[in-house]
């Protein structure tokens, strides 16, 4: 009755994912965990079943879907044994590390004739992103036009490159501007500002509708997402982030989230039950295997092109129609 | 382990309460649903358990916590069978009819010796009272010194009296307001526009905070409840109750909730999980019988007293240690 | 064909006047100024005529129309002197120092059979007012019933008393609320947070509208003055009071004025304006003798009642026909 | 002493800086208004003197200061006539027809020496614009390393084109961001939507600082002016577009202007005021002739090379010293 969860990788979104199946969850408990780490792997197991080796997670009896939170580097790995397994799938993003083994799963799921794979674009739960695509969907707004994304995190890593800018922060504007809008992307072109951060990157849809993205790194005042989608009587887009304003010392001010864990909380949360829910009926939520794909696949083709300011055109392998 | 929850009553907020039990609360579950109409009890049980009497609900070894949400002249009974039986119980508010019924509450779970009873003032768990109370608490706007509160309905059925409006509506603020100052109530008085609707009620503390609420029962445009809180070096307020703005037909827009349900959906869901895993642990958590006492009380001694616009003074019993 | 006008008292608010007249006005210039201390005069004057007597520049043929800006207590004296002269008069609030004084003001225009003053309640010519009464007026939010109004100040002197905030501050809101709704005030009743500040003045019209007002003279985090008038159908209440967002230091802000002068600079000038060009075809314009007399009395009658908790009546002579 | 002002065209335009000539500015007066159409020439004069020849009101004894509010044809010609005649000139936007116009006027001061021309770029006078840049200069968001510009239409007419959205709506956004910003602009890209309406205009400075601008001609829901500028440390934005909130009919709303009068009717208000004092002190303010050079040299590039999507770079000759 209760689905049992296991966890690969503990660390800051597999503890969280542990924490909602423990604490927050309807229908579905923490089974098992599992982290090269051991101490850390029992510290979020809670009493849940530990394990070091992810393959024999997948592998127990004890574990009916799993949640892979592990490096993006294991994500295919995983992920193909869990459709070996029969086992549904919540796989943090990116769903692999490169296109090619993306791809390999959309085959892998392709062959098994049905989807058991759900790519953990949190957004696509966010209840504002949802006000904003139901606006679209029921017309009030026209045909949509225009979208502007920004993305802001107050700092990252000196090590952290341009390439990562796309691969790891403009992938989540990737995968929700195809979800908000319902079309695949064509073209996109990349400008930066001195140093390389920010960047903004421009997408164009097959429907000719245009995708702005700020994508800032080292924003440094907070971290900040909007979105405001245009169409051609009106627009729609996210009201201030919070519930609270305080006038203090000469101002009227709210607070930023430090990062994307309190910002997205209700997403994440969201995100969790609907997989518990959808996997106890044998169907998926979310972004799918071929979502998954195609993101990770425009993410490294802007990479590739970025050098030049021209626009780069997008290209995919046809759709199956699994995922019609 | 999971624990066995039943729900008496099954109008609008029973309903929901049960809705929450099956989908969205964490180590719980709906065991039993009752209700004199048994096909609506039927309904909402979706497979659980089904009473027509809310007394064998209550003492059914297939329940083990429980939550009253019929008609307000029914709670004290049903609440006192819980204590009798000794199961925690989530009622929602008022917790009595009367003043006089609640305090009999009150006295039966000091005979107890321990609390079971938490009343359902959900505002509690809304997230922005809670930033609200957490700002005040740390203590950067100051000592509390004013609190504006709105409590505005889209519309009131004809039949519905000032005293109504005080005892229905008004009660929300007195246990919030109460709950937000940490502070009791000493006075009250009450002006009223033309018909009594709306009324301006201010009430002052102990500790001299005054306490500003308007309640309009037939506000028409939208349901809106708002609170600011003025200390001596600033103040924290509820931002915007929405998530997106439109841009349409000349104007930018956010649309208001059409009731209580949609605005506090998070604090319904919150209380429930956080009386869950109170009762789980053999503790309480809200508001206790003797919050529910006071406000019923101070609604009371306002309604007998609402004629005159003169200060209405308070009193109360002593509070019993076990609510210290 | 331009108006020539004289400036009494060069303080912050005379000051402010003759600049306004001397660069931002139309069809007048600054051609007197007065003060008892003629080096401030002089500065003040900018090469305008300079007197230390106000009778003398009341007298003087170079003066057309006359601003008063010099201390409460000499109000009535020069606007008298106005009236006697048959010169236009803008006289800054309040109209006297008691009521009795501003009474007799009023009875010296009904014995001259015309109007020459206009009390400087500048916020009858703040966009924002004017935007609220218009939409009342238009009858979009249905019968007004309710007005809240916010006074803030950042600080006040220590000599500042209670008195002082009911006569120096709530006159604002007196006379702007009055305006708003079109209708007279029959009771007032106040109540004091501990200190005596911040204060909640509750006052009701002759046709049942409620009027809350927070005078709070020590605010301490900025100038803030917000107005919010509830009708029937619908609310209209001021944006916030800036033009600026700024994110900065994990905070979203705007700033809040220092004090009334840049609040309401907008408002000075087109009151200013309003008042040359009515005064140059012979009408006036803004807040009447009368309405600057009934301020000052009710604020005197607040004073007087406001040691008790319990509503003050208020009373008036009749009005006259000459401000039907 | 009051400056005697001549306006030419009185079109929308004109007939508006005729009535600010008349009513709202200190230290001027609109003397005389040229019009083809002798009938409403009169209408806006007002008693002043009327005429139908340009270059006969630009020469009388009566005008010692021009404003040009004609069609763009005309611009270059009068500008330059007011030049020969050695009288200060506020010349609506564009400076001339065509860049190479623009540059012969731009030669033409610097052949007399001295500046005389102000083009009515007014968004320079606008308080939320002037806000942002005096928070760049002040240094406290960092350097400026991106401008997000929004300027959106309700309707343009049918023979409305693409490259008229450039040289007709996308200037202000070239001037503005320009001045913003205090960096030249060296390459533009553009991409449209369907139809060619909206179009995503991206600039970048001299300074790596990227500017994208939104220019919707057909935006349906209202005239919509926005701006973002983003540094290093945070960033500066306009506020809401308004001075009341209203709750009525489910919602909260406030609503836009029409068009760009009303938006910026302070802004042409106190462009005209900066430059009546400038003119009288034998200096200039806003736009200079160099300014609106650049400004339509930026636009014309843009036209010729926004068939492809690539970036275009942008060139000018040499700016001459006294625009230094």
């Amino acid at each position: 009755m209760s689905l049992a969860v296991g966890v690969i990788g503990t660390g800051v979104m597999g503890a969280e994912h542990a924490r909602l199946l423990r604490c927050a969850i309807s229908g579905a408990h923490l089974a098992a965990v599992c982290d090269a780490d051991e101490s850390r792997a029992t510290a979020a197991a809670q009493g849940a079943a530990v394990f070091t080796d992810a393959h024999a997670l997948i592998a127990s009896d004890k574990v009916q879907a799993v949640v892979i939170a592990s490096p993006d580097a294991t994500h295919a790995d995983y992920a193909l044994s869990c459709l070996a397994a029969g086992k549904p799938v919540l796989c943090e993003k990116p769903i692999a590390a490169t296109a090619a083994e993306g791809l390999a799963i959309v085959q892998a799921e392709v062959a098994l004739g049905r989807q058991l794979v759900t790519v953990g674009f949190m957004r696509r739960f966010d209840p504002a992103y949802n006000d904003m695509r139901r606006a679209r969907i029921a017309g009030s707004i026209g045909d949509a036009v225009l979208l502007h994304n920004v993305h802001r995190n107050v700092s990252a890593p000196d090590w952290f490159t341009g390439a990562m800018a796309v691969t790891n922060s403009l992938v989540h504007e990737i995968d929700i501007s195809r979800w908000l809008l319902d079309a695949e992307m064509i073209t996109a072109q990349v400008i930066s500002a001195p140093g390389g951060d920010p960047m903004l990157v421009t997408m164009q849809t097959e429907t000719g509708a245009i995708v702005s993205t700020e994508v800032y790194m080292n924003a440094a005042y907070g971290y900040h997402v909007h979105a405001q989608l245009v169409g051609r009587k009106g627009t729609v887009e996210m009201a201030a982030p919070t519930r609270m304003l305080t006038n203090l010392a000469a101002a009227q001010s709210f607070t930023f989230p430090a990062n994307w864990v309190p910002r997205f909380t209700e997403a994440y949360c969201l995100q969790m039950q609907a997989w518990v829910d959808a996997s106890k009926i044998g169907t998926t939520t979310g972004a799918s295997a071929w979502d998954g794909f195609v993101t990770t696949s425009i993410a490294e083709q802007i990479v590739q092109g970025m050098a030049s300011a021209n626009p780069i055109p997008l290209s995919f392998p046809q759709r199956p129609a699994l995922y019609a």
